[in-house]
C-alpha cells in the first residue's frame, strides 16, 4: 500500500512533467502557475489510494487523478475572479496576476484540459468514469451557483447550506474516489460505498474548515482565526447560531452581520461570545463526527481487507480533529 | 439527402426539448437564454450534413451536433465578457442581462454539458470523436487568447492573423464536418478530406465576415457596414492595407487607429478611401476565392457521388458572396 506522501509525490510529479510552456504563452502560463501553487492533492490521491484498495497497479489512475486536480484547480480559478480573492495559497490569484480576461479563458482551458486527462485512458470502464466526471462537474457548477446566490440573501437555512457544499466541495472528494475505485476494478457496490465514504468525508471537512476558522489553533493551522466572520461569510457555524439566537443575542448578531458590519475585532469577539453562550463549538464538533462515523461505516463495509484500507484510513483520522479539540 | 433547413429545424427542436428549467436557475437560465437566441447553426448542421453524406440515418449524429452547437455558445458566452459587448444577435449579452459572474459560471457548466452530449453516444468511434472534439475546443481557447492579444499589439501579421481565425474560428467548422462524418461511418482519408474543406470554408467565412463589414450592402445584411473600422478592430483588410500602404495612406492608416481614433463617419471614409485605393476590396475577394477553390478541391475528392454533395455545396455556395459581389 502506499502512503499518502508517496502517492503526493507521484502526482507532483506527474504535474511537473506535463508540458505547459506552450503558446500561447498567456494562456498556459497562468495554468502552469496555478497548479505549480501546490496544496494537499486530496482529490489526486484519494483517486489514487482508492485505486490502490483493489489494485497495486496505481499508474492506470494517474491520468484521471491529474484530470480532478486540473479541474478542481480550474473551479479555483474562476472562484476566485467570481469571489473577487486576491489571495490563494498566500499568492496573487491568476486574475490578480494576470488579469479577468486571462483567468476566464485559462479556466476555460483547464476544464478542456482536465477531460482531455479523462479522456486518456481508452478502456472498457471509460463511460462508467465519464458519466460519474460529467455529472460531479456539473455538480461542483450548481453548488458554487448556490453558493454565490447565499451572499444575497440574509438567511440561510441548514439544509440548504449542507445541500450547498455538497455540491461544492463533497461531490468532487465523493468521485475522486468513485472513480479510483472503478479503475482499480472495484464492483459496483465497493464503489458505491466510496462515494458516499467521499461524500460523508467531504461534508466533515468543509464543516471543519467552518470550525477551525474560529476555534482553529493559530499556531497549528498557520491562519489568522476569525475571518469568515470579519468578511461575513455563512457558515456552518453561523447558520447554527442564527438558527438558535433568542432576543439580544439574535439582534446583536442581525446588527454584527448587517448593520454595522465593519470587519472589527470587535465583531469577531462579540460573534465568538455569543457562539460560546449557544454552544455552537459543541455542535458543530458533533456534526461532524456524526458525519466522520457515517463515513466510516460505509468505509468499512468496502469488501477489502483492513490492512489495505489503513492508509486512507489514517490519513482521514489525523485530518479530522473534532475528537480531540 | 435533408435540406440545410431541415436539419436546423432538426437541431432547433432538440434544443428547445433539452430541460433546462432547472435549479438553481441563475445558472441554467442564461443557458437557455443564449442557446434560444438562434443563429444559423452551422456547426450542428455541418455535423448532421457530413453524416448524411455517408448515412440517411442522421438521428445518429444529433448529440454530436448539439454538443458542437453548445460548446460554440460557450465560447461566444464567455468571449462577449472578455470583449466586453453588450449585444449579441441584437438581444442583451449574458453578462449584460445577468452581471460577469452568472455568466462566467454559465459559461463554465455549458462546457461541461457539451462533453455530456458529445459522451452520450458510447460507441466504438467515440475515442476518435472526442480526441478531435479535444482538441478543437482547446485549440478555440488558444485563437481566443491570440485574438486578445492582438488587441495590444499594433501591427499584425498576415500569416499570424490567418493562424489566429484558423484557430478561432475555422477548426470547429472543420471539427464539426469531421465528426458528423466519422459517425456517418466515413473512412479516415474522407473524414480528414472534410476536416480540411472545413479549415478553407472556415477561413473563406470568416475573411468574407471582414469583407462585408465594408463592403456589404445594408440591406442584404442587415447591418451598418464600417463597424470594425469605427472599433479599431483588427481585420484581414486592415493588416493587408498597412502591409501595402506607402507614405502619406501609411501614415493616415496610422493616425485615424493609433492616434486620433474616434469612431466617427469621416474616420469610415478616409479609410474606406485608403482600401480602395489599394484594392483591398479585390485582394480580399481573391483571397476568399482561393480558400473557396481549396475548400471544393477537397469536397470532390471526398469518396461520396455528387448526388450527396449536393445540399451542403448548395448551401456554401450560397452563402459565400466572393464571385458576384
Amino acid at each position: 500500500m502506499y502512503s499518502y506522501k508517496t502517492l503526493q509525490e507521484l502526482v507532483n510529479r506527474k504535474i511537473d512533467q506535463e508540458d505547459l510552456a506552450k503558446e500561447p504563452k498567456q494562456l498556459y502560463e497562468p495554468i502552469k502557475y496555478i497548479l505549480s501553487l501546490g496544496g494537499k492533492r486530496i482529490r489526486p490521491v484519494f483517486v489514487l489510494m482508492a485505486c490502490n484498495l483493489f489494485t497495486d497497479n496505481v499508474e492506470k489512475a494517474i491520468n484521471a487523478a491529474l484530470a480532478l486536480e486540473i479541474f478542481h484547480n480550474f473551479t479555483l480559478l474562476h472562484d476566485d475572479i467570481m469571489d473577487n480573492s486576491s489571495l490563494r495559497r498566500k499568492k496573487p490569484t491568476v486574475h490578480t496576476k494576470w488579469n479577468s480576461n486571462v483567468a476566464i479563458l485559462s479556466g476555460d482551458a483547464m476544464s478542456i484540459i482536465a477531460y482531455e486527462y479523462i479522456t486518456r485512458d481508452k478502456k472498457n470502464n471509460f463511460f462508467e468514469i465519464i458519466d460519474v466526471f460529467n455529472k460531479t462537474a456539473l455538480q461542483v457548477c450548481d453548488g458554487q451557483q448556490y453558493d454565490m446566490g447565499f451572499e444575497t440573501e440574509k438567511m440561510v437555512s441548514e439544509s440548504d447550506y449542507l445541500k450547498m457544499i455538497e455540491l461544492k466541495t463533497a461531490v468532487l472528494i465523493a468521485a475522486s474516489l468513485k472513480i479510483g475505485a472503478i479503475i482499480g476494478g472495484a464492483s459496483q457496490e465497493d464503489a458505491e460505498l466510496l462515494y458516499s465514504f467521499g461524500i460523508n468525508i467531504g461534508l466533515a471537512f468543509q464543516i471543519q474548515d467552518d470550525f477551525l476558522d474560529v476555534y482553529g489553533d493559530t499556531k497549528v493551522f498557520g491562519k489568522q482565526t476569525g475571518n469568515d466572520i470579519r468578511t461575513n461569510k455563512k457558515t456552518y457555524l453561523l447558520i447554527k447560531a442564527f438558527e438558535l439566537a433568542k432576543d439580544n443575542d439574535y439582534e446583536e448578531l442581525y446588527k454584527k452581520f448587517f448593520v454595522d458590519n465593519k470587519p472589527t475585532e470587535e465583531k469577531v469577539n462579540k460573534v465568538v461570545n455569543i457562539y460560546n453562550k449557544l454552544g455552537i463549538k459543541e455542535i458543530a464538533k458533533k456534526t461532524i463526527l456524526e458525519y466522520f462515523n457515517e463515513a466510516f461505516n460505509n468505509f468499512e463495509k468496502v469488501s477489502v481487507n483492513k490492512e489495505r484500507k489503513k492508509e486512507l484510513s489514517f490519513f482521514i483520522k489525523n485530518r479530522l480533529i473534532s475528537r480531540d479539540n
